[in-house]
């Protein structure tokens, strides 16, 4: 058996259990629109084939056709994959089983940002993680996800741009296979992470949710329906380009207005910078001068909590997520613009979108490769898409 | 057979070829998920009750397990709905068959707008197009859509607030099936219209798209993978109040900066008002006068198109749609604010969200009935949905 030779209905019903856990044949039913027996037929092959396996049954016994009702569930030990988060200094990688559960863990600092240099450096992390990997279990990696900040094409496994690196057209998901040996596949980053917190985070068993990222840049990726949101045109999850920013300062793409021109890492420094009159203040140093009480370093936050909270606002009054989880490397100094953030969005969410859930959620970079390692787990029955 | 006892596939299917017409059994599979066979096992019952029927072999051959590859498709026939739109003013409603084909038409002034003035004016629609109906065929009506703008709980059939009716907490679903004694099911206006355009309208074959309703009030209705989105506490689409608007008038919600203080027809008459001096002027009156060059008044649409611009943009960085549509009452002067839509959704839209169609389209009232009975038709095998 060869896994391009299931039919569709069999992705479905791995994916399923792969997103929710162990199921009893009927409540995969009921989540993929099959019948029971349509379940039963796909998974004899993957049962068969060892991707999927039957637990017990079910602590209160459910009957449907009379049969007893086992769980199955996806075999963990089945396949490993791992998940590679890039970002302007480093490289951070898991090796993760079928079901994105780490084994391992690895980051190495990146001397450069041209492009051969991080497939390098990928490439080294590959190594170590699979001896890490040899260490535990015979067998190889089934594949290798890397995720990466900006516009990235998962079909052709291009990076079409990435600001950060200064990225443009890098067919990474190639070099990736070509410096390792194994086959590679590559998503945004913060659509990664959503897969992952849909997964095995913030947003299981959630009808739809979404995930702010606050950092460097401002992301957002989107969960509706137990589907990532991926945008027609490659874009979709862009609120640090809302114009919802208030001011005039010049954003990254050339706009005013935007949410990132005055809440990203940078744009904080920046005006902080303008507010002190220190042209080599840090962010660090701004975050420590905020929270000694500097009035006009708390504005500059406080200006970019607001900047926010009109950002959330807007994505619970379009889509009205169940929950918003709020990420990043800006979640450190999170109690900077905590206040603004929930009285702007609570102030401009319409009617009962206010009851959008908002939580804030540390997430450190290997939970980021941990979705790569999902993205590629994922694929594993349709592996084009 | 009854309706319910259909496994949750044949829902599937049936969905399926309602939103996308005639289709093979395999690209039926392909677009549900489900194996050929399992398609075949749901189709059986279907065919034999006269929900969908066989039509001729593709003129191009196409075989699946070496069978010839017939159309199958909904039986349009088989029932008749009557989709209802309320407005402030006049109740509007269409006859129609399975697929949402209009049979015919009803429009009724409305004297006022309490509950039991509506209810009723809806009961005499319902009674006159069945009257219409009677004339072409026998047999009854299976169920009437009633749409109507507000927060419009489908599952409960209730209205939990309508501003433009003044309504709170209405069980208006249950209240017309007592009038009419026809099953009846209730949606946003702005949802339902959407559920028509992804049927036979200009979202036809799209991945993805916004309608922008512009007004009496801004809407707007989301369309992602073939399923309109409803938002998980009720609330979505609401792109009239994005914080992109702009200026300090005061909205209808109690929020500034709104795009519906600046854009809806209710804030451009009051803004014209202001800019002429002339607290009498119409809605009317102001287009007439921005048309023969008055430039306070073309300053006044022009403001509106920035919002309504910055407005689409950010649908277009969220969710990254195929296509927008625009539509509503205000698309009659859409030649006023249509430059500065333009403008300001290019500048403002992300990379390749630029790329995402607008397109313009003045749909009567009549479509939006239409979408009520496409609502109507689509709750057949999923009546709590």
């Amino acid at each position: 058996m060869t896994l391009a030779d299931q039919p569709p209905a069999a992705a479905l019903v791995f994916q399923t259990l792969l997103a929710h856990g162990p199921l009893t044949r009927a409540e995969a039913g009921r989540r993929t629109g099959l019948s029971p027996g349509a379940v039963t037929k796909v998974a004899t092959p993957l049962l068969a084939d060892g991707w999927i396996t039957e637990l017990g049954r079910p602590a209160v016994a459910e009957r449907a056709n009379g049969r007893p009702a086992t769980l199955i569930a996806v075999r963990a030990e089945r396949a490993r994959f791992i998940g590679v988060k890039v970002t302007a200094d480093e490289v951070i990688g898991v090796l993760a089983d079928l079901t994105a559960r780490p084994l391992a863990a690895r980051r190495a600092r990146l001397g450069s940002r041209d492009v051969g240099t991080v497939v390098r450096a990928i490439a080294r992390l590959v190594t170590a993680l699979r001896e890490a990997a040899g260490a535990r279990q015979e067998g190889g990696v089934h594949s290798v996800g890397v995720t990466i900040s900006g516009d990235v094409d998962g079909h052709t496994g291009t990076v079409q741009y990435s600001p950060f690196l200064d990225w443009r057209r890098v067919p990474l998901a190639r070099l990736v296979e070509s410096a390792t040996g194994i086959p590679t596949v590559i998503e945004n980053d913060v659509r990664a992470l959503t897969v992952a917190e849909q997964w095995f985070g913030a947003g299981v068993g959630l009808s739809s949710f979404a995930l702010v990222t606050v950092g460097a840049g401002i992301g957002c990726g989107l969960s509706i329906g137990g589907r990532v949101v991926s945008g027609a045109h490659g874009v979709s999850g862009e609120v640090g380009h809302l114009p919802v920013g208030g001011g005039d300062r010049i954003c990254t793409c050339g706009n005013t207005g935007c949410v990132e021109a005055v809440a990203s890492t940078h744009a904080i420094t920046e005006q902080a910078r303008q507010a002190t009159g220190d042209p080599e203040l840090t962010m660090a140093q701004a975050v420590r001068l905020a929270h000694s009480g500097d009035p006009a370093v708390r504005a500059v936050f406080a200006l970019a909590g607001r900047a926010l909270g009109r950002a959330m606002a807007s994505v619970a009054n379009l889509i009205g997520p169940e929950r918003i989880i709020v990420s990043g490397e800006g979640v450190a100094s999170y109690d900077l613009f905590a206040d603004q953030i929930r009285r702007t969005f609570a102030d401009h969410a319409f009617g009962a979108a206010a009851d959008c859930d908002l939580v804030v959620r540390p997430l450190p970079f290997e939970e980021w490769a941990r979705g790569g390692a999902a993205v590629a787990a994922q694929r594993v029955f349709a592996p084009s898409k």
